[in-house]
């Protein structure tokens, strides 16, 4: 279990079942676990062991009436995600750039090699 | 080992010493397994474990020369995972609205409840 919270927060989101729970949270507020489990082929428990990694990460938090304690999407985490990823956007828009260079290079040239329009 | 390429790149930023070697990357471009493992009280084995994990996600590409493949940052799919957090982006701002919004109402009542300047 990475110790520190942005490693707490990658890991979490490291799993398309999280990720799909957290914008089933992002689209319809407050749910219930047996709500949440109902799109997946998956045992309760299984699914309750996807919302206490989320839960210890900080990305949800859960209600406290004892029967039913709803889940609701806590996204203060994802903002340091965000903002240690932005540090690297000049690196992927230099790719995509050098990328879209060389399909318009391919495009010039045409399908005969060298060929002028 | 997740299967999906915006599993693999969370995973592999789910580690302290692995954001570190792409922020030395970043800062310096290329740079051999021995200069990138020298900062970290860490064996080579060990941080050549972390490396194989960032090329496996594709964030890291390794030169072909024989002894000294150099490491450089490949960005492209941070920008997925960016481009996944933004979604969630209104729901971390309206958490910190809320906090400041809680923050100025404690100062306006100030040290005694209710207190009016």
């Amino acid at each position: 279990m990475p110790a520190d919270r942005l490693s707490a927060t990658f890991a979490a989101l490291a799993d398309p079942t999280r990720r799909a729970i957290l914008a089933r949270l992002a689209a319809s507020g407050e749910a219930s676990v047996m709500a949440l489990a109902a799109p997946f082929e998956m045992t309760l428990p299984a699914v309750s062991k996807h919302l206490k990694v989320l839960e210890r990460a900080g990305l949800i938090a859960r209600g406290r009436e004892a029967q039913w304690r709803p889940c609701r999407l806590d996204a203060a985490p994802l903002k340091d995600a965000a903002d240690w990823l932005e540090h690297y956007r000049r690196f992927w828009e230099e790719s995509l750039a050098r990328l879209e260079d060389y399909l318009r290079e391919l495009q010039t040239k045409g399908p005969e090699n060298g060929r002028k329009n």
